[in-house]
């Protein structure tokens, strides 16, 4: 990981190699609320007779900054804010765009908000998924580059310094068996997607990336005595960066086609991409058809 | 810095060589609320006119857990409270022990608390000072040592699995013109202290450093153009070094002789370090006079 | 920096934001002649009367592996070579392709080697110029990118488990007065220059990146007293990134173009880049002639 | 990891969580030679029969710097020394003091050199081994602190800026089954030990420390499939810190006090640690009968 973004916990995944409890991911100036109140979820999730024994949490929660669309300063996210996600979390697909943590984030001065894609990949005759989740919130437009090919500078726009205020938060997830200094070089890598869609990590933005496996989940926390975990052996790694880059860039493509023009604050507007000229573009460079 | 607790704010200074406006440390589970609460603050603080450019602010608040002597999961710290410390800020001696965010912590299983302590040292004629805050709450008693001198093995106690529930915050602040990289090595270098008083940085212990230099505060922070900054010689850091070390040293032992017995949540008690015993244990050992 | 490949001097680096004579880029088991033979010839270019004070150098010597075409296990690089390096070094344009450290090294599976490509970047009214050297030898030729468009895809190769034995070596040198904690921004993100020309930062890669200003150069390694540096705002580094990353991605297309089929140990051949193949489909996507 | 001296081969520990081959340890000019020669020796031991596989190595090869004692910048150091190191390599007592790579070493100004100690610790009924070998090198003498005691400033000296050369190379062996962030967590807190013997960790200081496991020595490299590490519960690590810093204390005494004096190069004199002076000081402490 690197940035200057806010990501809560990121000291103890470093430590310790694992989170406890949900990521949350939100505005900037909510993610100390998002951030308390999953520690006070987890809580109340766990048997509360052993009062002696409060447990300690260490969530991880991370923002992305949508001052220009939401009165951010206005501090509306609250507690009740926060367990009505864990309420509403299921399983499934992922809604993208102008939702969630997403819901006035832009992305290369375009809407852009909540992005998710995935690889199968093959190990051996075993397929494993890997899975990105991104809160898009980055970039200047002239950078946007889709499928290779330089789309932002057809849409000449006023860049404003502020415009520079952009951050990413990438999450990726996997069920191959990796340990947790695998899962830091997978985190790294999937920083590399940001590059494919044209992202330079400016000098203001955040890009916090964090890379999970769902195996392992129940022996990698046990506290005391020895324990066997499964590791994939590292020569598989490849595979799985590639995969996760590709994901990356898709997920940032994906907040960006999913997301809507919004009429944010004080009338301050972020315009939608406009998907069939980007289309018209991409096919002149015939990258519409062969796209990968 | 390493470590399991929680700093927020640390991915910006990683990057960005420094931070904006007032560290808070406070109980694990208000490190949120501090930290949110710190940046309502700060945007009250600017001029509020240009509402197109909401400021963005990442600010530093950091925790240790005093969750035996204090409910943490009341969640008692409200943004009241931080609000009233940015008011009660001032100039001055700092009050230690059981004050502020260091009411309620233990160290080796004693009370700590909140502790500082400074050095001046002479770096070609100017004198430069070194300080060091802490809020220390992290150590088995067995541990303990004060001026080299094992003590805590004179007070047996009952190890319990969750004595290892304990971190340290540490803030070095300087005069001395030190650029980025260089406060980066004097925090790295701080927590040496801690190994003096004998601590390990246990596995569940998040031991968090920072440190900052007064000087260069008004170019370091300007975003445009060029501007010349004072750098101090890195053939006198070692000095800054010897200082930031024997500070945190001190600043620890006097949380330590600050703290005064508390009973708490549940009827939980740490007891004071028992000072008259200690002074006497020193005494043998002639560590007493000598005390450099 | 991330990767696993060697630069010695990187410790030096990261702590003491800078480093201390040339840079050399060879292969991977003649790295430390080259290290010691630096520091050899630092020695020799002192006053040699103060014998008292030998100095002390820890010279950076990076590498990538060529041991496809070159006989790497018989350790042909001698101290002789690394001397005559430095007696031949000179100003001006640098050779590309087959030469130095890079005479061996394969990128994308085709013959790859020493590239470079460099930006001007005007701020404030002042042009500053970001440089990149690398020496390129790694990728699996599926991936390579070029200008955007998938070009390895169009030369299926056999891709041996060995394919991924490669690395880069990059370094970034400019004029512009950055910080050492600013070059360490600028290093990290030309990494994302990798990653536009398709790489991945495979399992066995080592991408190791350096960036070194020529600005301040003689006062930030002043060991005693305070120097005044100069220190451009980080408002400006996005430009400097989006440089770098730019030069990044051309130095090592250039490492491409210029290499030339190369027949080495064992009769292992590694071919050149068809260029008039590549400008064909390049010309299909219309990449050609609007190439930024 | 931290410091400024060299370790070759810390990016591969970094990415991989392993290292491959003998660890080398001599002077700063023979890092180089130390390492190449390890590569040709490891490639001398696998089948060379599968020339087109020529194998890569990354070893790690570290150094402190030795040129008050010893003539450094003659480069005595030949590949022929490194290749009878590894045919006398052999279990067993290891020798401490003006031996190997810490022949010409010293240590707050007293003769250093090669110094190991270890500690069994007992977690469920199995008995560990945490190890710990130095090569010291490091230390104004004002500094040294034995058994918690000042002894440094029982013996004043001519403090030249000089005797700020000092670095320290700390590897720590266990058998406990940690995984690589764990053993990464490991070495982080064997630096402690180096704050317990008065260590500052100076400017020019290189303090450079490896953690290894050999348990799963056989399965963590291995490349492919999927395969079963054994992992060591974290609850337990606090004990292994505490061993390891422990042992690194100790060792660094064990170098101390095997160290003879000895005239080097040009007359230079490090002289050995007056022992019964310091056993007399201790005893006036009262640390030398508790000594724990």
């Amino acid at each position: 990981m690197s940035g200057n973004g806010e990501m809560t916990g990121a000291a103890f995944i470093e430590e310790r190699g694992r989170f406890e409890g949900p990521i949350t991911i939100t505005n900037t100036n909510a993610c100390g609320i998002a951030r308390d109140t999953t520690a006070r979820w987890l809580s109340e999730q766990v048997d509360v007779h052993a009062k002696a024994d409060q447990p300690l949490w260490l969530p991880v929660a991370a923002e992305t900054f949508d001052g220009t669309l939401n009165d951010v300063d206005g501090h509306h996210v609250t507690a009740e804010h926060v367990l009505a996600a864990f309420d509403d979390a299921r399983s499934g697909a992922i809604e993208e765009g102008n939702v969630g943590g997403g819901t006035g984030m832009t992305t290369y001065q375009f809407k852009g908000g909540s992005g998710t894609a995935s690889r199968v990949v093959d190990i051996d005759g075993t397929a494993y998924t890997v899975g990105v989740f991104v809160q898009s919130n980055f970039g200047k437009r002239h950078l946007l580059t889709v499928a290779g090919i330089p789309i932002g500078v057809h849409f000449p726009t006023d860049e404003s310094p502020n415009s520079d205020l952009g951050s990413i938060i990438g999450v990726v997830a996997t069920d191959a068996p990796l340990l947790p200094h695998q899962l830091r070089r997978v985190a790294r890598r999937s920083s590399y997607g940001i590059a494919r869609s044209g992202g330079i990590a400016s000098n203001e933005s955040g890009d916090l990336f964090v890379a999970f496996s769902t195996a392992n989940a129940d022996v990698i926390e046990r506290n005391f005595g020895t324990v066997s975990v499964e590791m994939l052996g590292e020569g598989h790694l490849s595979v799985i960066y590639e995969a996760a880059i590709q994901a990356m860039d898709e997920a940032i493509m994906n907040a960006l086609f999913a997301g809507e023009t919004m009429v944010g604050r004080d009338g301050n507007t972020a315009p939608g991409l406009p998907i069939p000229v980007v289309q018209e573009i991409l096919r002149q460079h015939k990258r519409l058809v062969d796209l990968d």
